[in-house]
């Protein structure tokens, strides 16, 4: 077990996360950031790393993955420690007060101050309303294509109509036994190229195309053996299937951090903007998984709630010290040791 | 008499007063801007251009002069517009709602939102407490050497042990009749070569140096004649002159935006943490100048203070009509005309 030692424990290695490393490097606090995704960013890495922000203030115009590389550099001299690709499950109060987080691969990092600048959340699977789903979960039904090999000389049944659904269904044709890809509408929004590939596979015979459809039940013993599907609202067809895909996208759930006993409001935690702590002390929140009157979920904003966040957590791991603040202009930066 | 039509009146043209035109110009939302100092950057571009920060996000280091051409470049799609060196004095409330803002020089700006962006207010100079000392202010008392030309040939007495101190008793040394200079200590706060300097001029009689003295009486009829000088604490020593110059530094005070009715608290404006509005409706205070619980004075904290500040400004110029937020990667940069 990979144990890690801390003043602060970071969840989230967004922009948000990131510069909370550098307003705690400057009061002397020691970071480790962990992230669900192997790469730092958050959304910016993810979602659009080549599209130009304009309201981040001093930046007439920067790209997003330049903003997290500058973030980088910036945080550099207070060398944070990283745990990427893990996505923290756990959090647990110890006696002293202090703080155990864990990830869902047994990563545990001891620590005086958690703050979780999680973002939207971890990006999770939308599921439909079928009855039984889950239990066929690990069984038949699974939301995502990690490994295509894994479906070769199956029959799978694939739902949806954006891009993942048509691409998958384009790359699976030429592996599957059978492939039957369900679609509720008569149009697809994912690219024109691939729904027209789709069409011509299907007028091929190389997959079949249920159109107006709905996967309405799945069936099995044991492990998935069926499904129905309800074509034009009306009649119930059905379909032997070794695998179920549904493929409706992803929606950011706070997930994990629900049950740490934090006081939610619009799926957001609620801080308190003295200091943007949260109701658990020692925990704070700050970035998009924040709520509070006038919350904006901007960038900018999450840069000054990381800032009046470390004046409060350096109370936390200084007590009775007394904090003036210092300009970095007067003061320059003082590196941290490695 | 010059009179302006906007929709935000913008006191202050600091760092956070410029970005708050990006804001409002996010929303379509005009400004005009108002400086009681002849350049735009308030304390960056008065106190330190050339000095590197280091705690902008985003910027690893960057010059305050440069941080400031950054954000004129960001808010120039905005077209907003600025009256410069002149102070503003009073706040009108109008009938409808709306205000009139006018300065010392009576520029007038009507408009129907006031954001105070004011920084640590106008820097004015710290007086000595000497008996009467105002009312020969502007007939021998003066404060501030506009044109060195003024004391050509003059009995000057300057007061004071820092750096302007020093630099004039040298500069004026060779322009006056006579020239003293007093100072309580024996040592010099100003830098170690002037007080060097000085201590040469004394020595060849080019000026007359008073040290461990004050400065403790005015004397005249309508004009300053003497003034009278304590020496060591303990001899009375009457100085005849023309002009009295105490130079102990500029402190910064909220000055005129003290009678406007706004809620103060440790000399700052006090404002509500979810729009940072003041308890004037319609009226804003951010940055260096508003106080709440938690606030620091920093620059990005103005920054996130602005956002705020410019949605809720939103609501007054657009009543009635709902704000979605958009994202500017989404959206681009919409410019207003000019
Ligand atoms: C297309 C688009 C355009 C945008 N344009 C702008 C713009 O112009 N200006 C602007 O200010 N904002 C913009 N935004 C919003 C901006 O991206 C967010 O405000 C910003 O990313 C928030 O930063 P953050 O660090 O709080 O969270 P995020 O960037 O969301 O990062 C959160 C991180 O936390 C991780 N995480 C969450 N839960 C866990 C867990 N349990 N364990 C481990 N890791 C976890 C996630 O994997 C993620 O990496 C835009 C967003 C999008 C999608
Ligand atoms: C030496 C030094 C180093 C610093 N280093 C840092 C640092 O590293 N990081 C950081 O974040 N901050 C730093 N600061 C603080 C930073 O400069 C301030 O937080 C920032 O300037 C505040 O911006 P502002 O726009 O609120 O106000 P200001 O920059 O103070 O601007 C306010 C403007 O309002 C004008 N004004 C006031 N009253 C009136 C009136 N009645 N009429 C017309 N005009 C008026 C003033 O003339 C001034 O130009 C430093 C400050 C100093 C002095």
């Amino acid at each position: 077990m990979n144990r890690i030692i801390t003043d602060i424990c970071i969840v989230g290695a967004g922009p948000v996360g990131l510069f909370a490393v550098f307003e705690a490097g400057l009061l002397k606090m020691r970071c480790h950031v962990v992230d669900a995704l192997p790469a730092v960013g958050g959304q910016l890495s993810e979602i659009y790393p080549k599209k130009p922000i304009y309201d981040i203030p001093g930046f007439p115009e920067i790209l997003a993955g330049d903003l997290i590389k500058n973030l980088e550099k910036q945080i550099a001299p207070f060398h944070p420690t990283f745990t990427l690709g893990e996505r923290v499950e756990h959090l647990n109060k110890q006696e002293d007060g202090s703080f155990i987080v864990s990830t869902v691969d047994g990563t545990e990092i001891a620590c005086k101050v958690v703050v979780i600048a999680g973002g939207l959340g971890s990006f999770e699977p939308r599921k439909p309303a079928i009855e039984n789903l889950e239990k066929y979960e690990g069984k038949g039904v699974t939301y995502m294509v990690r490994d295509p090999e894994h479906f070769r000389d199956k029959r799978v049944v694939l739902a949806g109509g954006g891009d993942s659904a048509l691409d998958w269904a384009i790359y699976l044709s030429g592996l599957c036994k059978e492939l039957t890809l369900v679609h509720r509408g008569t149009t697809f929004r994912g690219a024109p190229e691939s729904a027209e590939k789709v069409v011509t596979l299907a007028e091929e015979a190389q997959i079949k195309l249920l159109l107006k459809s709905n996967v309405t039940e799945v069936h099995g013993e044991e492990n998935l053996e069926k499904v129905t599907v309800l074509i034009d609202n009306a009649t119930p067809h059905e379909i032997e299937a070794d695998y179920f895909i549904p493929l409706f996208g992803l929606v950011p759930k706070l997930g994990p951090l629900e049950n740490w006993g934090l006081e939610l409001e619009k799926n957001a935690i609620l801080v308190n903007t003295e200091d943007y702590s949260t109701n658990i002390p020692g925990v704070y929140a700050i970035g998009d998984i924040n709520t509070y009157p006038g919350k904006l979920k901007l960038i900018l904003c999450g840069f000054h709630e990381a800032a009046l966040m470390a004046q409060s957590a350096y109370n936390i791991l200084n007590p009775g010290k007394k904090f003036v603040l210092k300009y970095t202009t007067v003061n320059g930066i003082q590196e941290l040791q490695a």
